[in-house]
């Protein structure tokens, strides 16, 4: 397998924002080829992450929209679509187009544009993602089955109210010094805990938001990432974790685990050579706060039911031994689902190149992991990033 | 890049079923496992070429969806989206994933059920992949914009309208004998002639249908293709192409021509080694029966202007020197979008193995070419396959 590399990274603004889609899209593609310093000539093909244009914007088609947009014809041109994973998806498309030999050089773009419809309407699209013969038509939603987690979790382990509220707090920390961040503002235990119910244990602060945004990376071969005009240094694509879960929470072993994160994540630190022990620094899937702490354990960084301890020392901060979400994750930093995973990575970058906001870099890392969950966790892609 | 075969492939009947999306998706999965002789278990992945579930039929994230219900969990899953070329971007994916060494044994399935709307909703659906702000707002369809190609080519070739429908003929005369097509009756030029205008002037009998259906294939690397329980001949995929054109009509060069078909059909030659004319058999998306004379020019197959000739000789027949859509094409074997393109490279396969239907197999074919259109003919996959 040929070495993959990431040479070029944007992003929009996340948040309500009033550009279409394939504007945002374009915005964050340029930014990435121009921080690559790559002729668009160059790009052989696009991969787009996106969940769900059609019924979010009216308008489909987007991969060729966007290719005819950002003047890349007659390169070609993909969607890739795995529910919020989708933006992780694109990038293990396109890593695989550029390992294999097929292109020298891919853009991948996540986007997604979810403002337009109401919020009503965004919650009936998203809730396709769940199945509809075992849990939407009794009335299950994706908050419903993630508070059902936070309820287990609680039983088993004896988190407390609290304590979760920990998780948005921190996320706010960051997501406050993350300028591109969907909420720039610093939240309490207080506020977390008082804001509305939405699904018993969880609270309106509990749960990301829906948003509008777009994440570019631009993915190469050795030879491409050595021969651009303004060579910096190369970020590689150490490995790739990819697994699915039954599609119904009721069909699964366990509510506390996700194990698709446990086989995506065994698969990934297998294919670059690592550990959870080597990792450095990581962005996790926290569309709900209960899942930043299962998360840290199906990804191996905190033994079954400890990871509250870590949040409680600080080692999930930026300062931490192993930082955990510093972009303010998808709680703080938004979730326009197709761009997720694309976002991750794109910050997982930033870190491994010392070039994250003030105040959100960490200490040096080396290592970075990225954990994208496609529908409600049965289809969840690991991405480990390596510095030179 | 790893050597890439195809040791197994399912379809269903196509046409307007019962079944739901998944249970059609599954059907030809199975068919395609059992037709490889392979263990579920050694399936690394799952691609799903679909254009629009969530629309067509109110379920979403049908790629988990369908590895649960195959019970391929926890195999990764991916749905590939690129219009009505949906179905070979899947294939092209799964490609990659075994020439990078990603994956060993990818199955591969297209499916799409258009038959839970009314005719309006599918063409209100459809018509999103065309440009809304440069055609669909005017008041264009993909139908309407096939017309302008048609009028263009009769004007500069001097086409005539018996002539024209000398295509849907075949593909009539062809899908009689497809036990699997959606239509299986032959018809006649006065038929074709005096059937419904549909786009002047396109007639009824010039367009093809909405269809529910599904088609799978397993791809594999060599070593997996050789170690099966019941190897049989492999069939390798030789070369892929895939690119794009200017989304809207309007801002391309030539209405007589599709250069992304020019563009990935050079391409999937340059890679396999081959030019046109070692081309034995071919299926093209004759989405609309003037798509096929254009598209056999672009293929290089034969000089512009000069495909309705080869069709007056009977050179695309069955028994011509160029057979061209045997199947009965999209035309006649339907044309459920997201399965056409996995359904076409099926058809290939069944030809090199020498297995097509009685009265459909050609002459001892070593090379066959599929050739699928996405959007309005701007994202479009050529893909090479030849027999050992």
């Amino acid at each position: 397998m040929r070495p993959v590399n990431i040479i070029g990274v944007g992003m929009t603004r996340f948040g309500v924002l009033a550009d279409s889609l394939v504007d945002l899209a374009a915005q964050a593609a340029f930014e990435a080829m121009t921080d690559a310093a790559l002729a668009s000539g160059a790009i052989d093909h696009v991969c787009v992450g996106c969940q769900n244009p059609d019924e979010f914007t009216q308008r489909g088609h987007v991969s060729t929209h966007l290719a005819d947009r950002l003047g890349l014809v007659p390169a070609g041109a993909t969607r890739v679509e795995t529910g919020p994973s989708s933006g992780a998806s694109a990038v293990e498309a396109g890593f695989n187009m550029v390992a294999s030999g097929a292109a020298e050089a891919v853009l991948v773009v996540g986007v997604e544009k979810m403002s337009e419809v109401d919020r009503g309407q965004a919650s009936r699209i998203l809730s396709k993602m769940i199945s509809f013969e075992d849990e939407a038509r009794y009335g299950a939603t994706p908050t419903a089955l993630a508070a059902m987690i936070a309820r287990r979790y609680m039983h088993d382990y004896g988190l407390t109210r609290d304590e979760l509220s920990l998780i948005p707090v921190k996320a706010h920390r960051n997501g406050a010094k993350n300028p591109l961040a969907h909420f720039q503002k610093e939240i309490t235990i207080e506020e977390v805990c008082s804001s509305r119910v939405v699904a018993d244990p969880l609270t309106l602060y509990d749960c990301s938001p829906t948003s509008d945004g777009a994440a570019a990376v631009v993915i190469t071969s050795d030879d491409l990432a050595r021969n651009v005009d303004v060579p910096r240094d190369a970020i590689q694509v150490l490995g790739i974790g990819h697994a699915t879960d039954y599609f119904a929470v009721q069909h699964r072993h366990s509510l506390t685990s996700l194990s698709a994160t446990v086989r995506a994540s065994e698969r990934a630190y297998q294919m670059a050579g690592i550990g959870p022990a080597d990792v450095d620094v990581c962005e996790v899937h926290d569309a709900f706060s209960i899942l930043e702490l299962v998360n840290v354990e199906d990804l191996g960084l905190a033994p079954r039911g400890a990871s509250i301890d870590l949040v409680k020392k600080g080692s999930l901060e930026v300062s931490g031994e192993i930082p955990v979400n510093p972009s303010g994750g998808i709680k703080a930093r938004g979730h326009p689902t197709g761009a997720t995973g694309v976002a991750q990575i794109r910050d997982i970058v930033l870190q491994l190149r010392g070039e994250a906001p003030p105040g959100l870099q960490t200490q040096s890392p080396r290592i970075g992991l990225a954990h994208n969950i496609g529908g409600f966790g049965n289809n969840i892609v690991v991405t480990i990033l390596g510095a030179e």
